[in-house]
Formats: structure tokens, sequence, C-alpha cells
């Protein structure tokens, strides 16, 4: 084993379980907090988030500039630090900085906005969650479908207790594992359940909207719409999302295309 | 089809190809001029590159700022643009707002520095070819295993054209085509060949240098060390690249882990 993989000590069972949190909205935002509310109780929290929101950041770290890192907050059992970087940024700190003992489970979120099919590989939420299970910790992006920062996260909260008591409760999970979990904006009630899928397929597609500065210069916002491309698939994130259940898929970050590598072997470089 | 789909008209052979560039190193990059210079003789060729230097950007897009755009050269069959946002922006701009004509082949780098392995999923130069692939356009993204300013792409160059040819002079490409191709930082003649492979497993951990600003405040220098999960592998990009090829990793997009879903079928929720 290399050195830097065994710097933790090994998680010993104890009443109280280390989980480490973070996001991409940033320390202040809502959804943060409805997920440190529903953690704190199960174990001892540490929290490294994004000083500023970081939302479309994907998998991006700092790279040209140092990093700051700040301590907001130390209670028992909870201590809240913001990072100057990426939500990645913050994990890399996280597991190779400050934290001294290899946490039971990782959270990412609760996300405001979707982060379902394709937006997977644009969201600092998941992006962050994904950095998380390269150290072999179970670890879960959450994400509502509500982008406003006042979002109601209720429903949200009460499925996510429930897939990370399962996570933490299951002895053979298998490592690497992390979970892009996505929950309907619905009362709980009109929720119907939790399902099993994998990544629907489709792109986004940009329309820019052109304006002008005080200064007369041109700019542009830009405003996506998603491109399903398997609209009559039933074992999607999609379609779970769009008839009322919560959506996990597990996610890995081997991007091979191995049926094109298949295809290619034919051009004999 | 869906009308944002439709939107170019088709691509009609001509003697001319239409050649989209981006990269994620600036528009600035010596290594930006390298595969403009390989690729003008081949087309018309249309650069959209971030203003600034955006590596490590990853998948990332801008969502809370709008995005400036600047032509900065026109020339016979050469337009450059510089645009204020990360590499995906710059896709998303050309092929949303700019080219009026489907390009039959997009190309990003070549860039300054290694994206092997899980690099990929860092990769500011990776993560514009594969929104460019999202366009069913074949797409590659170049990288040299030299991360300096003044890095020499005369090799590069080279293998680059080889496999621009070879894909511009396929028929039956298998769409969508995004190709991770990295090059050693070796003399030409030193060079073993191409080698088609998938991604190594491994990933990156951080040493965080502490030093202390002009004011006193803590900051940190992240430092990488990647850790080979598969040393004895003989069929991944790592390997080629050790042992002096240029290595080819198709890439895909869809992140789901079909291991972890079979096994989580019996959690039954």
């Amino acid at each position: 084993m290399h050195p830097l993989l065994g710097q933790f000590k090994l998680f010993v069972s104890m009443d109280k379980p280390l989980i480490f949190i973070t996001n991409d909205d940033g320390f202040q935002a809502k959804g943060l907090e409805a997920l440190i509310e529903i953690a704190r109780p199960l174990g001892r929290v540490v929290v490294v988030a994004p000083e500023v929101a970081q939302s479309g950041m994907s998998h991006a770290i700092t790279i040209s500039s140092p990093l700051y890192l700040r301590k907001i907050k130390q209670e028992p059992d909870l201590e809240i630090y913001t990072c100057s970087g990426t939500p990645v940024d913050c994990v890399k700190m996280a597991f190779d900085s400050i934290m001294q003992e290899r946490p039971a489970l990782a959270l990412s979120g609760i996300n405001h906005g979707s982060n379902s099919a394709v937006s997977v590989i644009y969201s600092g939420t998941m992006g962050a969650a994904s950095e998380c299970s390269f150290y072999n910790i179970p670890s879960i992006g959450f994400s509502l479908l509500n982008p406003r920062e006042d979002a109601d996260f209720t429903a949200a909260q009460h499925y996510a207790s429930i897939i990370i008591g399962r996570v933490l409760n299951t002895d053979d999970i298998s490592i690497p594992m992390c979970l892009n979990v996505n929950i309907p904006d619905l009362p709980k009630e009109e929720i119907q359940g939790i399902r099993l899928c994998r990544q629907n397929k489709g792109y986004w597609r940009e329309e820019f909207e052109k304006r002008f500065d005080p200064r007369g210069r041109e700019y542009y916002w830009p405003t996506g719409i998603f491109l399903n491309q398997e609209e009559h698939a039933t074992d999607t994130d999609e379609y779970a999302l769009n008839n009322g259940y919560v959506s996990i898929v597990p996610m890995q970050v081997d991007m091979t295309d191995y049926n094109q590598l298949d295809q290619m072997y034919a051009w004999k470089f």
C-alpha cells in the first residue's frame, strides 16, 4: 500500500462515526444546513465547504493560486471550515490536510438544483462526491430538483436520511462507491419511493442571450435546454424523477469508451 | 430530431473542411499555436480559446456571470476568438452561437502537461474535447507530457497530424467519438509509435505546503502525487506513455457504475 493511502488510522467502529460533508453552493447554503442537520445525530461531523458558490464547477481543481482555509465553527462533534477553492479542493484539503482520521462516510449537498443525467459531469456537488470516493470512503451526493435559495428541503432530508442509514448499516459495501441521488421537488407524501437507475443519455444545448453592458460591450447569458436522447427508457434517472421517484445512480470515473476501443483496434496504427 | 440538433447546415464534403479548435491554457499558449499550425493546411479553422489560462477546470461551466467574446484574428480560412469563460464555455459559445456550419472535426490542446489516467476528469482540455463530442463531431484532445510554457511541440505535432489525418480519412467513424491523446516528452525519433489504450486506474493525493502571506494569513499550495493502482497492467495509457508510446484512449461520459448497480439491486429500497 502506498504510504499516503495508509495515512488515516483505520476507522474503528465507535458510537459516533466521523462523517465528512461538503457542497458546491457554498458554506451559507440552506441545502448544506439541511444535510448537516440530519448527519449530526449520526456522528461527529466535519464540514469543509467553499467560501463562495461554486455551481457548475465539475471536477475543477485550483492549480495556479494558493488556497485559504478558515475555521468558522467549533462545537461538540461539529467543525465547519470554509475553503477559498473549488468543491474538489475542499475535499482534497479535508482528506489530505484536516482530518486525522478516516471518515466512515462522505456527503455532498444537498444541492439546490438537479444533477441527473449528463448534468453529473458539470456538477460541483458530484465532482466533490466522486473525489471523496477516491479515498475509499462510501460517498453520496444529494440534489433537490429546485434551484431556489429558499427551497424546501423537508422531503429531501427524509429520503437522504433513509439512504444514509442504509449505507452506514450495510457491511459489505463494494468500494469505491459513489451515489448520485436526485430528489423530486415534491411534498414528501407525493414522492413515490426510491429507484436505482442508470444515467440517462442526453446533452445540454445553450441559447445565448446577447445583451450590452453599460460600457456598450456585448455579453452573453447562457440558458440551457436538455436534449433527452432516450425519452422512452424506463430504467434511467430522468424517468424515475419524471415519475415522482427519488433516483440513485451509482457512478464511477473510468471514462474509457470500450465499444469505441474495440472498433478502433481495426485502425492498426 | 430536436430542432436545436438540426441547427447546422449538413456538412457537405468540400476541399476545405471546417475544423474547430480550443484549449485550456488560453489563447496565447504555444500548444494552441502548434495545433493551429498543423490544422490550417487541412481546412478552414475557427478557434475559440479562453481569455486566461484555465488548467484543471475539468467540465466546468459559467453559471452566475455572463460571458464576453472577442474576435482577435480574421485571416483567410482562420478566425480566432477569445472567451471570458471556461474551456467548455468556449465550446458552447462556438457551437451554439458562432459557427453557422457543422465542423468536420473538433480539436483541443495541445495541452502543456499530461492528461493520462484519472487526470482526464480534472482536465479542461478533455472537458472541452468531450463537450465537442456532444455535438456529434469527432473530437480529439492532445496533451504533451511537458507542462513548461516553452515546451517543444515538434514531436507532438507530428503524431497529432497522423491521428487527425486518420480521423478525417475514416468514413465509418462511430459517433460520438472523443479521443484522449497523450504524447511523451521525447524527441520524435525516440517515440516508439501509437497505442490504443484504456484509462489507467489510480488517484491523485495532495500534499499541502503551508505558507504565510505578507499579512500573516496561512495559505496552502497543493502538490499532487499520482497513486497508480495497476502498475503491472500493460494495456493502459500510463504503461504506453512510460514505454515511449503515444497513447490514445477513447472516452465517453456515461458515468454509471454498472457493477455497483447490479450489486445494489439486492438492497431493495
